[in-house]
């Protein structure tokens, strides 16, 4: 691949495109649009945006990301958790419904798509790596919740507003009053409908005969039959005059390129939201694309799908539209359905470009119920609290971390719960990683082995200590190994020799290297002599870059037994007196720590 | 030792003490009076405090710690980094000189206390680690710099301000027109005699006969002499009166405890400059207490530590001082002095009041430029520019974050400087193992041992690939990790089976575990099976409590071997077919990594 390729990789797939790869892209597409037209307008009103916005970003977008982007499958456009991440930074500043809000947004995306790009030029994916999977699904879970709560209004018919759940909630009691029977009458039926189409009818169309992936694609297109059957319903009973509220008049017409507001301040107080939108953006989107290109043996640049993204955010501020990223479901309804290039995504572009000219006008009268139990239903199928009992059980510090970031982001909002789940995340790391499990060890009699003294019936001297560290030594976790040396030596009056064995240390920073000095220093300085055993060979490498071996107070020896053997002769002569024999299963495990 | 003993170690030494040791207690105090008289004042001064403030800092809190440190030999009491940080923090809140500055001291040291005991009773000294090596060193050096810049107006007797490297080099270039020839008599001579005093005092009074330590002693009470002479030319010269700063004033008496100042505004803003302080001043503190201890096979208790110099902190804001920590010159005055016990830090606190009782009428005439070369003289030797250069050849992170901190702290100031490098230094390291060294192995001919197959003479076979990952897996590079097996799998379409090897890995969170039930996924949807091997006890322990290995698309094998000869017999039959020969040292060890 020429470097060319590499960043623009339709320059690859492009070069072998053919008739029957065409007509799979396109059946796809046709299926992928059906999808997209219900869920770009709910979308986008969750954003707090006029519906049309949500069709905006669904044309240029995909283009963009045909153009850049290495997934074969992902399907672009705007998703629910980037979308109440969108409601939230953009409330902060301007009022729903305002020119301002709306510029807000585009700023958003442009800032977001501007960040890709350079974090994918710079080779900066790695940064998300810094969201743990626990913090990821508790804030989605949370958002997930947030979401369904905040469209409870449009179901309920009564106003309300907020983006922590506190507000949200508050909001609905203190409107309980004002419930609208029609929208409730639109919307509860619809909710249930939908979660039906989504548990029930694939498997009841499979039994009736149907092919299980033409069942799939059918109950996938429930959504619009909703949109279909209450639209006609609110014409036909005058909903709107009902006090049920409709989406309205939806300007026809492509997107016009516009000017986004150039105001200093507004970009920069937009800088952090970006950033988030950005970040989880792309965790999300990379997990799906790289799951569905492993299915066909595929390969996705993670690096690349950053311009890709970037690129497609850029493209949705140009033309009028807020943050996008790769949604799930989409991508698997276009895996599914055939997807064969990135194509696909283009035709989908066309697709909704034609129900932008010629749809809009029939969907007027959409009740925003119908939405509102579309979302819903989908953000639902996000929520997993059993995931809180799954890590409870692995692990109490990714519990805590998981925990804390449901907490944050339900009380405090969005932006807020994401960076306490990464806060606490690192801060969980430094701290296991800080205080390293270590043991000291004996000989296995009859064996060259050596294990944990407090798991296995082993050999020790009086004069020689071995502590061995199950951790590389870094700065976070030397002072540790220096106050438990220093501690073990206090405690022991007969000691002569200490040996750190370092089978489980793949890197010495400079800091760990200053504590091996200061412990030899200050073991010389109590007449104690420090040795290393099994050092590595790249860590042995860098300790000969400097001059700790010259003044270390003892040796590094190759293997721990060799010593052992050297330092303290006695036991290791009980040792080799007992009958040799070849170490067992039982020598190596016996507990759950060894 | 009960529970109370251990918040209160005076009951624990207090028991066995006797003559003898308060005779070692009483020598070694008297020593350190002596020494730390000038620096008390000093260091008041560069605090921009009035200089008796340096006395009232030198007396309750080495009581304080007396009562509640577990070291034997610590000294506590301004330290040069410290007043430079408290300069830095209150320089920003209030005019020098005004008692609005004096209060905002007070406020600092009480803060920081009641930071340091808490972070004691909470058991979170490890937070200290966050302060890798080469951030702490290069963090003094730039202080020490600064300092030492800082002074030098003293020595030319002109006048000039600022914090930050900049602000200071530029106001002594502006008033360089109005240097005052007799304040640079004063300065000139006095520094080079501090400097030879340290350098070649000592080794001539031992030539000269005397024993070591007496000579060390003696060489110390060098700037007691330079104060003397100094104050007797002023004196006799009337050098006040030829623009010379003099000290001035300083009342006698006993500081006479107060409250402090109560805004709540006042204390808010000194909440992150107390805890920067109480985090250097427990890193140094603390590392000096662990050597001193260490020489007598003695123990300190860091977290004890912690609470010990967040008493001595307490009490001097009580008894208007400004914060403190233990310094490392002259705690070792007072180790090699002889100090047996804490009671020698009390003795001192003695010492120094009845010399701010009775000594400070004669010192009002002691030039500003005697003081400014004793401090430039101290911190001269905390200036470490060739640790850059080493750390640089051990480890270019490692020079990264500690040029990062110089930098940012001689252009940013100190406070920035700290926060930085800290920053920094998390980065590089989440950098770094978010990308773990990994290995493709293969099989050593006629042995069971797996090798690097980029540096050893190994066997692999094609449709079974092993990777060996030399970190343990968590959060930050388990999407590393998921990327890499994806496009080694991608790369090699006969592949069948994937082993993990699990030799280094000593953790997996839950992340890193998601990642693995992922790769097992996508690899089961690619016809590929996923297994591992060589899983720690622990490692496995955790594993078997979640449904990861019902799920595996593979099975865990107790060796790598067994896992190669069950994947792909036929590569494992030509391994056995070779004569079987016990692996020597160069199967082990070829090249820098392994």
């Amino acid at each position: 691949m020429t470097r060319l390729a590499s960043y623009l990789p339709i320059l690859d797939w492009g070069r072998a495109y053919g008739r029957d790869t065409a007509t799979d892209d396109l059946i796809a597409a046709l299926i992928v649009t059906i999808m997209l037209i219900p869920q770009s307008l709910a979308y986008a009103l969750l954003a707090g945006l006029p519906p049309e916005v949500g069709l905006y970003a669904s044309i240029l977008p995909l283009v963009a990301y045909a153009l850049f982007g290495t997934s074969r499958a992902l399907a672009v456009g705007p998703v629910a958790v980037v979308s109440l991440m969108t409601a939230s930074a953009v409330g902060e500043i301007a009022a729903q419904g305002t020119a301002e809000y709306l510029g807000a947004a585009i700023v958003l995306a442009l800032l977001s798509g501007a960040m890709l790009i350079a974090m994918g030029l710079f080779r900066l994916g790695f940064l998300a790596n810094l969201l743990s999977h626990p913090v990821i699904s508790g804030f989605i879970t949370a958002s997930g919740l947030i979401i369904a709560a905040g469209q409870l209004k449009h179901i309920l018919g009564i106003s309300g507003s907020g983006s922590t759940m506190v507000e949200i909630v508050s909001g609905l009691v203190a409107n309980l009053g004002t419930v609208n029977l029609y929208a409730l009458a639109v919307g509860v039926p619809v909710t249930l409908f939908l979660f039906w189409v989504r548990s029930g009818l694939k498997p009841a169309l499979v039994r009736a005969g149907l092919r299980p992936r033409l069942a799939d694609i059918i109950a996938k297109s429930g959504p619009v039959a909703a949109v279909a059957a209450t639209t006609l319903a609110a014409h036909v009973f005058s909903l709107g005059d009902k006090g049920v509220k409709l989406v309205g008049h939806i300007p026809s017409g492509l997107p016009a390129p516009a000017l986004p507001p150039l105001d200093p301040e507004l970009w920069g107080q937009l800088v952090v939201p970006a950033l988030l939108i950005s970040v989880i953006g792309f965790v999300e989107s990379v997990s799906v694309a790289q799951t569905l290109a492993a299915k066909k043996r595929q390969r996705i640049v993670p690096d690349q799908e950053l311009i890709g993204l970037g690129a497609a955010n850029i493209a949705s501020g140009i033309s009028g539209g807020y943050p996008v990223t790769g949604g799930f479901a989409r991508s698997v309804v276009n895996f599914d359905a055939g997807a064969a290039t990135p194509a696909a995504g283009a035709f989908t572009a066309i697709g909704i470009a034609l129900a932008t000219l010629f749809l809009t006008p029939l969907i007027s009268e959409l009740p925003q119920a119908t939405l509102a139990a579309t979302i819903i239903v989908a953000v639902l199928s996000l929520v997993d609290l059993k995931a809180l009992v799954r890590v409870w059980a692995y692990s109490r510090s990714d519990f805590a971390a998981m925990a804390a970031t449901i907490l944050a982001t339900l009380v405090l909002g969005v932006e807020t719960g994401v960076t306490v789940g990464v806060g606490v995340s690192l801060a969980l790391h430094l701290y296991r990683s800080a205080r390293p499990h270590m043991a000291i060890v004996g000989i296995v009699p009859g064996t060259e082995h050596f294990r944990n003294i407090n798991r296995h019936k082993v050999i020790t001297g009086e004069t020689v200590l071995t502590l061995r560290v199950d951790e590389s030594l870094f700065f976070a976790n030397s002072r540790f190994l220096e106050d438990r040396l220093t501690e073990l030596v206090a405690e022991r009056p007969q000691l002569r020799h200490v040996v750190l064995m370092c089978t489980a240390v793949n890197e010495i920073d400079a800091s760990a290297l200053e504590s091996l000095e200061e412990i030899s220093r200050r073991l010389a300085g109590a007449g104690v002599g420090f040795h290393l055993s099994e050092v590595k060979g790249p860590v042995m490498d860098r300790l000969q870059r400097t001059d700790f071996l010259e003044h270390l107070n003892g040796k590094v020896f190759l293997t721990q037994y060799e010593a052992f053997a050297a330092l303290d002769p006695r036991t290791a002569h009980i040792a080799e007196a007992r009958k040799p024999r070849k170490a067992t299963k039982a020598d190596f495990w016996i507990g759950p720590e060894i």
